[in-house]
């Protein structure tokens, strides 16, 4: 998986390394542990670790996107988070697991197999020269970030698309559409082998995650009463800062194991030096975000705005995750600041095209995803430009047509949108049958 | 601890294994690493990385209860929670560990005393063949299952609980029932030795909250103005769904704890691909209850549920405790998938018995609990359907029995329940002196 | 790093051990892995873990502060607690790192420079006799010690201080003053040859942050109303109870990593053990401070103050953090016990010298840093009452003055209080542009 990520784990013995007077090896050779299952040991703990960060992300998007709608469509937000994390894991199960990494050599498209573990090569003692890893931790941590990039859709549409179209886009996301443009880079497809990069999915995850959440904003049309007719634009804040601040701090969290897992080794010295990097860049990029965001909206609008602080951390977490190895402290630094920059300016310039992204999805995870892509060059002397543009290009590509036609299709049969009154009313009443907050605002149950 | 669960590991080493041309052993079969410190050091960071999960989880019952009770008594379960992971502590350590594993020997009790750690035998260079791990560890990573088992209860008897008699319940469960009944087959006692067979702890955690649950409910009574006489139900609708949400991923994260650690090794290859396995079931189990509830709640009221899907999660997650091994994913998602079932038809039901869990505690703790205990021979060939009902059925009767003379005792003694007056105007004020939101809602001072 | 609590790991290897018949070492030397490679990913492994939970710390220090304050003040409470762990990263990056530890040799300060990852050592083969561990993962984990320190100042001074000189502040504090005495203990600077011992920061990070807090509300001043002329005190309840619950969970779950990380090391048995050992007593400190807590509240006021159970926690963690590691786990209890008693006595303590500490950060991390500091000889034979005062005395001096010059200078120039317009509007309105809660309470906006 993620081929192109993987480290070649030269058999060099820490007992060969000991009797050697001065180490002719090169600062990044990586060593190999003595004891190959060791490292398999600590591969997989490296997976279960990232895993269980990022499938917490699930809370973080629950809980931003609760923050940042308002209090009478917070529970259809709840509702799509635990319900699009539930279906991530099962379709990529019944599909998308095989369909992205089963037999893809250089092609376009894995197998149509439900997946199983396979573990027969470990439990016979072959633990791959240091590389081994237990099989169902690999498929946990490539789940959880199917599920990631569902839920970046779920906060652009909010507030007005229904639930169970949403819920069968999200079937199909993660079981075809997500799958396939995977297998062109991690499967080891296509893009892998025209040497495309993307260390832990700023192209694969997160722009197709914006992509789709565009082509649905595009589909869906805006909020009842977002834009006038007369060019104005109203503000709909958000239900709970608080509740968006825990969810940032918690998708911040998640990212040390989305991006530092997705080294996909931890059984070496030089592995472990890897990740490390890997987190402290990471964070990094996020405090940049953060701090861009601030000084931006303070000199634009002579205040600081905490949505795009928080936003900020996030762009600065999507533009380095294309490459968060090879930058120096300061590098990640100005990946992730310009990131923040972008979003800070891209949040209006949506709104100018009456595109209504909720939660600021798409400035977040597609303008930051494309630039933390297309930044892998200057860091990381093994990439081009010109093959980092097309890797962006015909990703977009594949996921602009076929979301689009998937969002067509889904509004002319069974209908996406909620009704005026319904959207009025709240989808939370609408769809879901009671209130998030019953005793608080507008719609005060009295008890 | 967790006799029945520990595995034997051989003492092949690893060079041996190289040397055979086609390896003999067979997949069920675990490796040593050639080093047992290694191992050690594995196993203690297994059950330090699970404890802090399981603690975690604490939070997450906080919040799960903060979010399905009303304003007014949502401090007294912020209380109730941060006291009750304190008292579980604090009672494992004077009482409660050793009456569960010191001296059980196929017996019914441990000894009456103190928990100190002794890690005399690794100190002095025997790390047990790949199996040990450092005293302290272990006695953490059960101490936050004895806390689960008291969260489970809290959950049931809001709104009309006084405190300090629930808190003295804590001390008496944890310090004394749940461990003696945890000896029973944890400890290596009489169930144990029987073939009774439970994981992580559906029977032996979950079903034992869930019975205190149920006898506390019925001394207790229901909530002022639960059930009319004519038998209409007034839906006293949770405060806050998005806090019901994050308390169901915070559980749903702990869980990979709960379960993972359950295996109480990850010291070799072996041990790791068990952990791994595992934590894809646990997913998928929990995956599988939410899409279960949604879709039945859809069918049954033409609405989806939200909070049935939160507890679908943890249904799913409850049922596949007792074995989160052996099944394969299609398996996992079909236990957890019945467990979601269970919970949507079960909680009306407690309700035509007047029998108020505030939260659902009952249907998910103990009806999936006692479920997921007896699915465990549909997977593992080495129990019976027979010796499984019997550790639910004698668990449930020692619970049964010892809860209810404990309820009726603090009944009839210090009084256990509220005032009407108290109820009305909430446990918050009458109880612990504030409001946990006193500037939204009903009570509302404005300053 | 941390040069007064490095271990100093014998080269005796497993192989030598097993030799022996009669294990001859004694059981306080620790093992060496035979292999220090692997010694070398389980050190590193154990900073990133470590550092992951103090890093989500912030996000407790979040919501604490985010419950405790009036919800007109919400919204800037978040976004100082992103700010300030954002800057902390980068100012401890530019400036604090090698000011803290690089060359202090017995001194006072290190050296003004940009800090680097430095790994040729381990990726030469030199992995540093099982003691060594990536560099960037001792900078992450040192980093997230910082912001913390930050944090403990933002809670005290909610309410009324403007948003930019608070960040100002934060640059010099993260960047310059905690570095400077950190050098003198954990840099290996004049406080470390002395003898003095803070494990993992009761003085170094805590009282530090309380110091800074407590200059900070004399310099700015009591709320407004909250001190009347008469003597009377007014309370300003939290907005969100079950928020600073979930911020008070957070913040116990990142003390497993703040306290056992600080052991620096899980590369032998005899480090896992210690890391465990640290895990139960930092648990059982905080379970006992709450449980002190409650009583005591229930005795002097015939309630429990749910707020003061969460600070007792808080208070039993910071008391226990100067040594987790030699108390039994009754001494922790006594430790953590005390700690929460001198919440409860201080709060009102401070109230009566009209210092307005809005969350209670100066008697929880400075009047329990202390204690925690001086109660070290209790249990740690290495260390004595006097070098403690001295430490304390010397660190407190030093934060003392500086951040009383640096809160002076910031209020006589671009000053520090907000108006008392802005404050009676919220700081929310009035420096944010935004209301955290727009739809509950006062000043909700209808949509």
């Amino acid at each position: 998986m993620r081929a192109s990520n993987l480290l070649k784990v030269t058999g060099a013995s820490v007992a060969a390394i000991a009797l050697m007077a001065a180490p002719a090896i090169a600062a990044d050779e990586p060593f190999a542990l003595g004891d190959d299952e060791t490292s398999f040991v600590f591969n997989t703990l490296l997976f279960l670790i990232g895993g269980f960060l990022v499938m917490f992300m699930a809370a973080g998007f629950a809980m931003l996107e609760a923050g940042l709608v308002r209090s009478k469509n917070v529970a259809m937000q709840c509702t799509k988070n635990i319900a699009l994390y539930s279906i991530a894991g099962i379709m990529y199960y019944l599909v998308g697991y095989n369909l992205m990494y089963a037999g893809v050599d250089g092609g376009y498209i894995g197998s149509l197999s439900l997946w199983s573990p396979d573990d027969a090569g470990a439990l016979g003692g072959a633990f791959g020269d240091g590389s081994g890893y237990a099989a169902s931790s690999d498929w946990f941590f490539q789940m959880v970030f199917v599920a990631a990039t569902a839920s970046i859709v779920s906060g652009a549409l909010a507030e007005r698309i229904k639930l169970w179209p949403f819920l069968i886009f999200v079937v199909v996301l993660t079981g075809v559409i997500y799958p396939i443009q995977g297998a062109w880079q991690w499967g080891g497809g296509w893009l892998s082998e025209g040497g495309f990069s993307d260390f832990a999915g700023s192209t694969i995850v997160h722009s197709v995650g914006g992509w789709a959440a565009l082509t649905g904003a595009i589909v869906l049309g805006a909020r009842y009463g977002k834009y006038g007719e007369n060019g104005q634009i109203t503000v709909m804040p958000g239900s709970s800062i608080p509740l968006a601040t825990l969810g940032t701090f918690i998708l911040w969290l998640g990212w040390f194991g989305f991006n530092g897992a997705s080294q996909l080794a931890l059984g070496s010295a030089s592995n472990a030096i890897d990740v490390s990097n890997i987190f402290i860049n990471t964070n990094m990029a996020a405090a940049a975000g953060v701090v861009a965001a601030m000084v931006l909206t303070q000199l634009l609008y002579s205040k600081v705005d905490v949505t795009m602080a928080l936003n900020g951390a996030l762009a600065g977490l999507v533009s380095i995750t294309a490459e968060p190895l090879t930058p120096s402290l300061g590098m990640a630094a100005l990946i992730g600041g310009i990131g923040g920059v972008i979003v800070v300016l891209a949040v209006p310039m949506l709104d100018k095209f009456k595109i209504d992204d909720v939660v600021g999805a798409i400035p977040v995870h597609l303008f930051c995803g494309i630039w933390g892509t297309m930044a892998v060059p200057l860091t990381n002397g093994d990439t081009s430009f010109g093959m980092q543009a097309t890797g962006v290009a015909s990703i977009g590509a594949f996921v602009v047509v076929t979301t689009l036609a998937l969002w067509l299709a889904l509004r002319f049969t069974i209908g996406i949108r909620a009704t005026e009154e319904e959207e009025i009313m709240g989808l939370d009443k609408a769809e879901i049958g009671l209130e998030a907050y019953p005793e608080f605002g507008n719609g005060s149950q009295k008890f």
